[in-house]
């Protein structure tokens, strides 16, 4: 029999009730199914937000280090909390911490990376007869240190555990039942998704389906983890995400998958600054050692040795972005303004590739909606318009309409 | 310079509020006075009654191991907030758990016991200059898991540390400012005793006193850890307990250190049982096999192959140590009766040792009060006697006022 991963976010053991009614569905894909499992479990709804405010009234600049010690605790209560949920009904379950599972990390605190697992104690328990249940977001570093994934890192503790371990598949249960081709409060008509590729997934994910992490979903392509995205709280088949292998099928698969979209965006633009060789490092590498997050960069045409460069941040890194921009456009001769209240939409789909236009009418459907398009990112399986936040909403409806991704079959 | 331990409990880091304060104070202590600090650390307040009430909500017995999983992680959290706080005022500082500490734990889990101590991080890192912050009350177990010491296993915790670190002195910091010859609750006129034996210490910790864990006064007099018992919110001299080596002194000091109290008493009682080899095992086995804990065990004379054997447990074992003593008094031909509602009251005081009469002063000022003693237990340093709960606190007065230690010179 193989292994199944299966994990649950924190909505779905925010209370000891929904921890009950997590152990009571654990309890049948053991009974019932005969699965072999093991259980990632996030903290305990705002367990998480809970602790960053204590951290936050006893210290200014709380350590990294520290913060990782404490929010790793959140993890810990749910795992044991759930075990005794299963051991409640007949099923015998063993929780581990991230160390106790062997999940190795590497890289910073508050940002760690999976470098290993050494899964020989989860086989052991898994022989016996027990429910693995694996303390999501954390591991632990070279120091014997716990160390976090960062936020939303227990996505990726699953798919990396599926990875280890052989699963047969990963699956990720969430509170809504599956991905949809836009976001259901937005678009009344958008559809589930039967299934999708990884790398449709992922760009989604960047790009603002909030569903999935996306360094989780780029880990399952990575190690060929077959994930299910589906509902805590029904029963419905929800969302598959594994590679494309059957050329046939990729011929005659869906072109496009979904319109995401992200309220969470800010512009900093760097106007006629001198350009040349190392013009861009010296721009970004300040913000990278400031620790802000750049999205999209766009740069225009140099003309007589002068240039503008734009980018994106999310609204929290904007003032510092811009004050580093200012710095760099000054001693570049050039100048600096910025935009705060932005969002982007992004088309997603493989079936772009290789079929022209889709950019073209991208702009035309909101060209025609009178929205102004502020920057463009486009790949092989996606384009994505950085527009007015106060304009997202509109812009998924309209696309989501012009493209027909409601009249799609199943 | 030498090394210092300090504990701190769950009321003196109940809130974020505390955490600073005891920061403050930890600050102080290390750069005014250039101590080299270990600290240790209980869970906030209220923490650890929290998730053992989670615990119950999701489960009718849950496993020791989870619980134990689950309690570790308020520890944890408070040492990482106490890092925090001492980063806030600029002094470097460590968080570790009792794993990460090189507490090695041996026993059952929820009762664990320390085996051993591997200090050299701690080492390291005061050799760093770092204070390091301990989480109490727990360590990790041959497989890996952590484990706790039972409740109040952070003072155990904290002087575990000082024997092994070679510590110069090991400092409680508490809700009160030291011990007292009785409560100051009930006797007003109760005075501080400025330095106690650890062997009446230990006493009146097993007889009532709440202010230290008796398995901590304990293994502080085997490895002649000097303990500072002191209060968190003050910056009075509190209490030193030390083991007596000067004899001139032993013939000089006080000869009653207090008198203790302890409300949480029931008594069970079995009478007319026949009597011979074994009887006692017979009766006592079954207890210890269920887990409650026998205090004070007195049996009559044997008359003519009969006898009666009563004992106290916990009001919260009163039930079933009924239950399992009816029993085994029917199998012997005897009868069980019991009575919920005792206390019991003790003088303590190791200058009893060799100076006969105390018991008998002592069931005379009670017997002057109209107070009924139900079972009497003595040993060099103490007596004890059972009476009615609704009487304890006239008993502690009246003991107080006839054995004249208010008036005691210090």
């Amino acid at each position: 029999m193989g292994i199944v991963v299966q994990k649950y976010g924190g909505s779905s053991v925010a209370t000891a009730e929904h921890i009950k009614a997590v152990a009571e569905r654990v309890r049948k894909a053991r009974e019932e199914e005969g699965l072999d499992l093991v259980v990632v479990v996030s903290a305990m709804g705002k367990t998480t937000d809970r602790l960053l405010s204590l951290a936050s009234e006893v210290a200014r600049r709380p350590a990294p280090r520290e913060i990782d010690q404490l929010l790793s605790t959140g993890e810990q209560q749910s795992v044991a909390l759930l075990a005794m949920a299963l051991h409640d009904r007949g099923v015998g379950a063993t929780s581990l911490s991230g160390p106790q599972a062997g999940m190795k990390i590497t890289g910073r605190y508050g940002s760690g990376l999976i470098s290993e697992i050494q899964p020989e104690r989860m086989h052991n328990l898994l022989a016996e007869g027990q429910v693995v249940i694996v303390a999501g977001f954390q591991g632990m570093n070279a120091l014997g240190d716990v160390m976090t994934l960062g936020r939303g890192g227990s996505d990726t503790t699953a798919v990396a555990l599926a990875a280890a371990l052989g699963a047969d598949r990963c699956e990720i249960y969430t509170d809504v039942d599956g991905i949809y081709t836009a976001d259901p409060r937005i678009v009344p008509e958008a559809r589930r998704i039967p299934e999708i590729s990884s790398s449709e997934m992922a760009e989604m994910a960047w790009r603002g389906a909030k569903v999935m992490h996306p360094r989780a979903v780029e880990l399952g392509a990575l190690y060929g983890v077959e994930i299910h995205v589906r509902s805590s709280f029904g029963e419905g088949p929800g969302t598959i995400i594994r590679e494309d292998t059957d050329l046939e099928r990729l011929e005659t698969r869906e072109t496009l998958a979904g319109i995401v979209h992200d309220l969470d965006v800010s512009r900093v633009t760097l106007t006629g600054i001198r350009t040349g060789p190392g013009t861009m490092s010296r721009i970004f590498a300040p913000l990278a050692k400031a620790g802000v997050s750049v999205d999209v960069i766009v740069e225009s045409a140099p003309k007589e040795g002068f240039s503008d460069v734009a980018f994106t941040v999310s609204r929290a890194g904007f003032a510092e972005a811009r004050r580093l921009a200012g710095e760099i456009a000054e001693a570049l001769g050039g100048e600096v303004e910025g935009e705060e209240d932005l969002g982007k939409v992004s088309v997603v789909g493989t079936g772009m590739l290789n079929r022209p236009g889709y950019a073209a009418k991208t702009f035309d459907s909101l060209g025609r909606a009178g929205i102004p398009i502020r920057m463009v990112s486009t790949s092989e399986i996606q384009v994505t318009c950085v527009i007015p936040a106060a304009q997202v909403e509109e812009a998924v409806r309209r696309l989501h309409e012009d493209f027909e991704l409601e009249e799609r079959d199943v």
